[in-house]
């Protein structure tokens, strides 16, 4: 790789540090169409200027930025609409399908500096190698920054990319609520009658997406590679519990008057985590609410959310409804309720991993499995063919300040998303 | 009693219900300092004025109400100084001594009417009462209201009367925030070099207490009876418990390389409930703050308070030592960390039985020992004869929507404590 191109990588990372980053515990606080995230995106929109690219936006806050091929008629060179989603649809890229790649800027409450922004800046790099190479590309190759991805503020990942897809429809969200009780469609135009579209047309015409991530567990530190490919995303959900009891006085209420919903969690939490362990699967309870919420009464209820993800549709399935099964014993128990509700639940989506033959072949990468949404699965299971390039993280943390990537790797991550969008934009 | 004053009295009652009731849960939430809980206090020095009282102000936003014996000089009537605490202290009123009744307008989160309020109207009610018996009080006899009881806010629970004996000093609490980040200094005045005074001198030449209270438990309910008198307020204490672990990404960590907090504090409030149960104490978790607080992150800490009462002094070091054990034992095989911290201790109180004795004895009324926490508490351990006296609660429930008590209950309180301070304010 160019010194410049290295350079140039290692300036965006830089600019992008301090924002949002915060000093007792050196996290990201990056919360979509907030300050800092709405920093990032104004910042990705000049990198797009500075290098000419043609820049869209989509009425949920999408973008794509556009390295047109010389001559193209702007924007009619894509097809107005993408090919049918299906299994039938060929792996290889669409023919005159434009390519893109990208990420998202968001990150989770207190999250690490990787997650999104690494796919953002690598995708800008690319370009940068590509250019450098000499390369023309022979169909339109974008960059895609989707909002919203983690779900930490509207509480449905992948908003933007769903909305982007047509998977989820604008009046099925726009009312969806942060813990402040702003509503999604108060920061969000959305389609409107005015004109500004009523359909997001950022993916027409696409016929590949390749989404490069920081790793997110140690499959690429065990196996002593920086960059691996995504085979498959697991089946995930999340799952919202509910759990009613009745208010009490902590010191004058006899332990047994109790109908105390705090107990019924805590027995909840640790049967999920004794059940994912035991089968090789995930269950977490991260996030928790409880009413009165103060020190001298006993709860009147508790909301907690339960993440689940397992290596099938069925096992996921199995899982979920054996942590309901045990909270609903102890809820009998404890003279309390519990009702559970799924939020949002995403099927296994695989991955195309033929889009990364080079010259070599793909097994030059290893292949693993992911246990965390993205984009790419939302656009994989629309039906545009997709693949997703990992990045070694040396603490294999993820979702926290502890998330990490040597520059060395991140630098191989870039070249090698360039030689994947060299072949693919032909 | 007369028709009027049960007339006034539920007159009183109804100006106070909608008064910082939340629609959804018809619970009541005034909290110290803030509007629902100032309008209270509005209503209270007007109740006050239209009485004929005279309002005395302390720094700390306590206040009482005085009524005068006829020709006293106002206020050098009372000692400029209460005689010391301790134990070789007269149990019957200091002789010339001011009489005292009443208790707090704060509420718990989402909490009751009663606890607080009762024992306010009730103590106005009762000089209705002695006022239409012709009685002429004989020394000062006044109805006192002390802030922040619950503790609901600043964390500290009988903040107002702490500082009014001089238990607690100001340095020590004025930097204490509530959750929001506003300290108690910014709310409060306190202490001024412009005169406020130095200290609360409400209490000076006060030489009984007596406070009415909702009762918080079935004790009069399974005793079949109206009204009883608190022989005792367990010890009993709040203490944070710091749970530390390590983010990390629900979805991609093996449950084996976890560092979850989240499992740690679980186990917690299920030993502490174990614990309590087993030994016919109380323990509590009902208050929990976790980070980030995110669905698809694993917790990286988790902050709970545990609430523990029990019927000795050591029993209660026994209690808190025991869950203590569990926590760290468990904090051991999670890979977490666990320091706990205690935030205020009280230790055992015994009240002075004998100032209830009234014609008929005090055998008319049962003897109960309290759970619960009391500004009397404060009063009695500071060295102030103080007395209790409980009216029954159908429900048994407290801090909750569905605390209640009964109009007759209510007047057979009021008549109680209007006999009460007959006698002590002869």
């Amino acid at each position: 790789m160019p010194d410049r191109v290295a350079d140039d990588f290692e300036r965006m990372w830089a600019d992008l540090a301090p924002v949002g980053r915060a000093a007792s515990s050196g996290g990201y606080h990056r919360s979509p169409f907030a300050s800092a995230e709405r920093e990032l995106a104004a910042w990705f929109e000049e990198q797009c200027a500075a290098r000419d690219l043609r820049l869209e936006r989509d009425p949920f806050g999408n973008v794509a930025a556009w390295w047109d091929p010389p001559g193209a008629v702007v924007p009619a060179v894509r097809a107005p609409d993408r090919p049918g989603p299906g299994p039938e649809r060929p792996g290889l890229p669409h023919p005159g399908g434009a390519v893109l790649t990208g990420s998202h800027l968001d990150s989770v409450l207190d999250g690490g500096a990787y997650d999104g922004p690494l796919g953002v800046v690598s995708a800008l790099a690319a370009l940068d190698v590509l250019r450098g190479r000499g390369f023309v590309p022979g169909r339109p190759l974008g960059v895609s920054v989707f909002v919203e991805e983690e779900g930490s503020r509207f509480g449905l990942a992948c908003l933007g990319s769903r909305l982007a897809v047509g998977a989820t429809s604008w009046d099925d969200v726009r009312g969806l609520r942060d813990r402040d009780g702003v509503a999604l469609g108060d920061v969000v135009a959305g389609p409107t009658s005015a004109g500004a579209g009523e359909r997001s047309t950022l993916l027409d015409g696409v016929g590949a997406f390749v989404e490069l991530h920081v790793e997110q567990g140690r499959g690429l530190v065990d196996l002593g590679e920086p960059v691996g490919v995504a085979g498959e995303i697991w089946p995930h959900g999340r799952y919202r519990f509910d759990f009613g009891g009745e208010a009490n006085h902590a010191g004058s209420t006899r332990m047994e008057d109790r109908h105390d919903p705090m107990l019924t969690y805590a027995m909840t939490a640790l049967a999920a985590n004794k059940q994912a362990r035991l089968a090789g699967q995930r269950a977490t309870f991260g996030r928790i609410e409880v009413a009165p919420n103060g020190t001298n009464a006993v709860a009147s209820r508790v909301t907690a959310w339960l993440d689940a993800r397992a290596s099938s549709d069925d096992a996921l399935t199995d899982l979920v409804a054996a942590v309901e099964r045990q909270a609903a014993d102890r809820a009998g128990r404890d003279g309390t309720t519990v009702t559970v509700t799924p939020e949002s639940v995403s099927g296994s989506v695989g991955f195309d991993t033929t889009l990364h033959l080079g010259p070599a072949g793909h097994e030059r990468w290893p292949v693993l499995a992911s246990q965390a949404g993205h984009d790419a699965g939302i656009l994989s299971a629309a039906g545009i063919p997709t693949a997703m390039l990992f990045v070694r993280n040396p603490t294999g943390v993820s979702h926290s300040p502890a998330e990490s990537a040597d520059t060395a790797d991140c630098l191989a991550g870039v070249t090698a998303l360039a030689d994947t969008l060299e072949r693919l934009a032909r």
